[in-house]
């Protein structure tokens, strides 16, 4: 067996104590500092342009359509006619693009603190938004989500937290918390859908799922988990689909098929053939919520310790 | 964002051009090399006892559970009576010990070519095999497992192929080929059932797979592709069970809970509830077999270059 | 004992089959791409700024003067009045540099391959021309040094060899041969002195050492090795010093003071006191000449393998 | 340019925050963990066995004889005839060899705190020592060389202080100290001399090396600061040799090479024409003394942090 040492340039990222995983950095094409993070956008060989905040690999080019399709299709199709959305974080613009992609949309308000960062999508990554930032029916700000959200009386169809991490000292802790989640109920219109991105779902570290499944069933009636594979991460994903009045599971395959063809949806990954699946996790996830299923709240927020 | 450089001892494995995979070695437990391997056992943060051949690592105690499920029991599972098994391979003896789980099976043959490794797990990795070497039912064997298969004229109600990767001059290119199929299909009993390994199943190197799916479909009557998510592996990992007269897909999660439990069987990942899910690939495994699915034959065998 | 795993963005460079280093970048400010060669201008902790050409360490900020100083200034001060230079390479313009400081000089003419890489310099690493691009004394001219030299009758006082290692199928593979050498000699006025960065001087890796020292010792009748420890090599740096008529190890300390003194030459590393240690190697170097010094030819040459 | 990624197990070493050495590991001889550190004793290419303490790498097949003449050799030179040698620490027992190799002395009394890492070196690494503890001139003694040293009245012609750097809670930290080096003085017969290992001399972190010399200059009367090349180390290493009466740069080669021969010493690299150069380190060295160079004493110890 041959050994062989290394000749380049990478980006590193530690993923619990366990392990790092090192990515071949072809090209940097841009690297800059916003007020909340440090991006590096460059050319990974197969997995093409591909963003890193804070040296933690973000999105590529390979799969991001697998992330956005999960992070928004979902909720978009639970509900049977979404006409207002609302993205929180969402910066590199393809939650939102996702969403307008509903033709049921009449207005969506996406609200990313960092103006910078978005700016720097719309130089550099215009793959991602595709146009979405300009979309007559988008508003975008730059503010604090959950501020907005406390200030606006507005209701939304469907609401999509697609949040950071919640780091130490990162922007994004106190929107993974009981009172956020309470707020974005209370936002929500009577039969309104709510889903997040709720951390990795690997046998590793599914803490922070565990965490986020344990608080959204606290305020929520329907509670509904899925997850997707994502080769960029090299960890399965979770998300959580939270619902008033619908629930995903009663949707055939057939009717998914049918919301899909009126709306003008077309997608490669999380298909009406695939929705059963998406909404299947394994039962390692749920041993991990019974273990370390801690309620988050503003008093005691969970922080990512990976 | 704080940078910082490493200390400690590592294994790294390259994963594509695209990535390397650093894990920390807590622990080298033993190490040595056999005629056809090297091989590491070491305590890795969270994985636990682990197992790398060749600097890749191959199991670990955190999820190999998930592995020899899935390379074991869907296709037990299909066979409504299953009394012979053949293991091709399998050395770490945890496939053995899924079949034998089925209390329906009477003998068990399992044809290893590295009666090093087997030495070795049997010392220093017991928990793999948790007796099954020493099962009366079983019949261990150190040669080629396709020579074996062409000497006898015995068959089997399922044969189950754990092999390595084919890589270049490895043991396992010639266990990945048509013939070798056609062999399989040969020594089944009428209603038989074959499954194997078919390579990983991220969007970055479905290769393997697409070769492995296009050539079994040349030879088996009924084909059905399913996959498992491996924390250990970083990516997820692709099987094809290959049947002459049982489809999984016939069975109800309720006959899987059946057979289970009339058999003594009892699953941590693929249970009866995650079944439908394990056989539902995403979309993108089969455009990759569109694209990039060859033949694999003994002229024209496929070598594993990620 | 702590462990710790990798977390930012790194350029590893490969050093023989024994090590990889690996630094950290913590800016990077330029990266492009000649006919010749892959070039990264980065901030690095402690080195400030830095140059990588094909993912090697070139050059940093902490301590370009120690390698330009030791290129440049003892010949040039073996020399008892150098009024022609002729620099080979040298594209970081800073052993044109240190030669100009010779306030003796009164032409200097500098080729090198990579007209791209010296406008780079030009525009991104002021800090080490300082100018001497621009000096009215200073004739910058970009194709083969070699072939300059076959073409031209001009003589030199001192001539400079501030190459590349020769690298497979690298532009400075026929610089390191006999014949190159022959060419030198040749050009050189009747009491002219040479010299050329000669390898890697540790225990590792002396092979180039070896090649050189035994190919220039056909040609020139006075030759002296030298040696600087150069904190960002991390392998002490050997030279060789050739010579018609003038030996440095005839300089006492107090006239190598006075020729600095009367040419205005200041230097922080190569002084009159350190003069002595600079040309005395370890026995190791000799022994490694011993073992593994071939001629290196045209027809053979010598072939950088660490 | 190609790039490569790596496969194979490696121990890193942290030096800075500027960079990573990443050895390659061939084969893991022996691990372990003593009650002060863990070890490793692996096969690293071209260097051969090399002992890793707390993942820095420690010493090497390939040039421990430079270290280890260089930490005794010259002291034990300086001395006109030295009968009695104390080692403080120098667990792989050849500075212990390296003394004993001076036909002069009658008694060595070593004494090193880890009874369990020389029990080590004893059957691991027998190059190291090469019997020289079981020399009838040799006292062993495992405790804290400091507090042997107050305990007892004995005076040495000799004490070499061969200790592990001042890490932060380690065992060596108090004997760096002013208080140490008064002790050392007044245990020092009426013409003895003193060598410490005074950390590493490159301009990256020559910190610990001008907090040493700033000390002990409060302490000797005569000190001469040396270094070595020592591949294994990546950076050149500083001594300083501390005297009473006899001065090192009062010996001639000449006479260097009588005492060597007249005692039967023979040497590889700290050779009698090498003598002068290790005794001459570069500006960039006295310049830290003058910035960095504070008194450690056991109120306010130097911790090595880089």
């Amino acid at each position: 067996m041959s050994f062989s040492q290394r000749t380049g340039m990478f980006i590193s990222e530690t993923h619990t104590d366990a392990m790092e995983w090192c990515f071949t950095v072809e090209k940097m094409l841009v690297e800059g500092k916003t007020k909340f993070q440090e991006y590096q956008i460059c050319e990974i060989p197969r997995f093409g342009k591909t963003l890193f905040l804070d040296y933690c690999i973000q999105t590529s080019a390979l799969d991001e359509h697998i992330f956005h399709e999960c992070m928004s299709c979902p909720a978009m199709t639970t509900h049977p006619n979404p006409k207002s959305v609302f993205v929180a974080g969402g910066g590199e613009g393809a939650t939102l693009r996702e969403a307008l992609a509903h033709n049921t949309v009449e207005k969506a308000v996406m609200v990313d603190i960092d103006d910078e960062l978005v700016a720097m999508v719309r130089e550099h990554m215009p793959e991602w938004p595709r146009g979405s930032f300009d979309d007559p029916r988008t508003t975008l700000l730059h503010m604090d989500a959950r501020k907005y959200l406390e200030e606006t009386d507005e209701k939304f169809d469907v609401i999509l937290s697609d949040l950071p991490d919640p780091l130490e000292g990162g922007p994004a802790v106190y929107l993974f918390t009981k009172e956020y989640f309470e707020l974005c109920m209370d936002r929500l219109s009577d039969d309104g859908v709510f889903a997040m991105q709720a951390g990795c779902a690997n046998m590793n570290y599914p803490d922070c799922f565990a965490a986020c499944l344990s608080t959204v069933k606290e305020v929520f009636p329907i509670v509904r988990p899925y997850w997707a594979i994502i080769t960029t991460f090299l960890v399965p994903w979770a998300f959580i689909l939270c619902s008033k009045k619908h629930d995903p599971l009663d949707l055939t395959e057939e009717e998914i098929a049918r919301r899909f063809s009126s709306r003008g949806v077309k997608n490669r990954y999380y298909t009406p053939r695939f929705h059963q699946s998406t909404f299947t996790i394994p039962d390692y996830l749920y041993q991990a919520v019974e273990e370390k299923g801690q309620i988050m709240t503003d008093a005691r927020p969970f922080i990512w310790t990976a």
